[in-house]
């Protein structure tokens, strides 16, 4: 795509599309340290669980040449990387490869640097694969079309590297000559779908149409869509899964509607440790993205930027490596 | 309520309170001409099911006195009537009370004004009734609390002039003391919710949270809501529900939870010539609405005003006459 890399690591420095900026601005940000990175991805100028795991992994290699400059001692270098770990709760992607590599700070600045920049292809190459399977799935599950797709918030290049994960099953669907269009939710409140994936999908030619979230539901019980497929942030041991808010709304207009729920996420979503939905962290974010400008002032808001979907409302959860249905968790 | 008139007649000119401006700006608009008044009601300064019959019963006046005055013949009068009642589709009440009133129009002036203050007085006394029926109803069916109720979009003397339908079962509730509080969807694309309904409610003391559209069924499923409540544009006589986009998704999330989902409205929203939701139509409005600000220029919009609940989600549906509950239809 014409546009520059949405992360890099250049000169000892993280280089990320702004994603605040876009549409209407493509910038990159340069990121020399720590608190430039923490702001980065608390104010969503890098988000979408695949890349914050990689702008977690150059994150340790970014604290570790910090720390060297300003003479950090151990103790020191482990808070600032915890705290790169902590910037956001939801995606266990950002912690585990944050972890990953933080284990490797011993071997000195340059192992670290390896394995961020292996973590950073990893992501790209890992999003090709989830693609080609979850849009295999679906040509399987709903024939080949053209089909009509309904998806959340971004999943695209510019949250996962590579092609995406939701919006990569439907780039391969695309690729495939399987594709109609793409119902695109706007994602409120800070308008992901609006601002990111119109933005992708335009670049990329596909076919779309942007929705009030609230009118998902509706549109899906009208037969607008033949499949839904969204992204994950993390999807606990029984097969719950953590993603943007809206997305527990469309999962049960599309059991309601009878057709596919697909979840499209890397293997590192998966997170073993959290037993069930219940026990993800829910990030609450500020009223004032949610009141501003059009609320009077003073009123307060409910400001969850996730949801959980029960795994009996998920037809499937496609990865790099795997296919796992419905009533097959643990897998 | 310390604002202005939500609708009057004055000196032979309709004056309605801006709802485009609000909440930021209290403005009064005196609408002389039937082009003004269409202006007026496609650009939803003056909106809401109920105060669309009261302005559409008004506007009959004001065709009158405007034909009066510039010698109309009487296709010419028939037309311009014709013009106010068509100026939205899905709301049943401003066709039916234009054609109410039309009817009158033999009789002269005089006749027709007194007709279409009888409706503007109805409309507010209609509304307390289905306040205090809805308020009983909820109570019966959840206990008295204190409740925690979910509504969508503005119900309240904004749009329906006295207490309001949905939003008057709110009131009530406060009023016998056992409401908690109300969670307000925002309800995009033009987030009556976040602008009219809390400032309504800002006014009245009565504690209130804003969230997105895309959160409510979620929020739902978690159990912070005892009931949901939401008004009515038009109901078929199978008891299908027309009302505004993301209205289905309350009701679907509503059933999943096992909580009430009410729907509160005069029976002139009841259209018995419209024999299933199906029939009714659905406003599209501009794909502007939407895409504006955030999208990139060109992308396309899926904008129906409108959506429609089947009567199987509908637990109850209150009028100023009765319960309708769910199974009861034709009733």
């Amino acid at each position: 795509m014409d546009y520059p890399d949405v992360l890099a690591w250049r000169d000892g420095h993280i280089e990320a599309l702004d994603q605040t900026a876009l549409p209407h601005l493509v910038r990159t940000l340069r990121i020399s340290t720590v608190d430039q990175l923490v702001r980065a991805i608390t104010s969503l100028a890098i988000r979408g669980a695949p890349v914050l795991g990689a702008a977690g992994a150059l994150g340790v290699a970014l604290a570790v040449r910090q720390g060297l400059g300003e003479g950090w001692d151990g103790p020191r270098l482990a808070a600032e990387i915890e705290r790169i770990a902590a910037a956001r709760p939801t995606a266990v992607n950002l912690s585990r490869e944050v972890s990953a590599v933080a284990a490797l700070v011993g071997q000195g600045s340059a192992a670290v640097e390896t394995a961020a920049l292996a973590v950073l292809d990893a992501t790209a190459t890992t999003s090709h694969q989830i693609s080609a399977r979850g849009a295999a799935f679906l040509v399987a599950a709903c024939g080949s079309g053209p089909l009509a797709v309904h998806t959340h918030c971004n999943t695209g290049s510019l949250a996962c590297l590579g092609w995406g994960t939701a919006l990569g099953v439907i780039r391969a669907l695309h690729a495939k000559g399987v594709l109609s269009h793409v119902i695109v939710d706007e994602t409120r409140p800070l308008l992901q779908g609006a601002r990111l994936t119109c933005w992708e999908l335009g670049r990329l030619g596909i076919e779309h149409q942007l929705a009030c979230d609230g009118a998902a539901p509706f549109l899906i019980s009208q037969g607008r869509a033949d499949a839904v497929v969204v992204g994950a942030d993390r999807i606990a041991a029984n097969g719950d899964v953590a993603n943007k808010i809206g997305t527990y709304s469309l999962a049960l207009a599309a059991r309601q509607a009878g057709i596919p729920f697909l979840v499209a996420a890397p293997e590192s979503t998966i997170d073993q440790a959290t037993p069930t939905g219940t026990a993800i962290p829910l990030e609450r974010r500020a009223d004032e993205e949610v009141t501003d400008p059009a609320a009077p002032a003073g009123t307060k808001a409910l400001n969850l930027a996730f949801d959980i979907t029960p795994a009996e409302l998920v037809t499937a959860v496609v990865t790099e490596d795997r296919l796992i249905r419905r009533g097959e968790w643990p897998p």
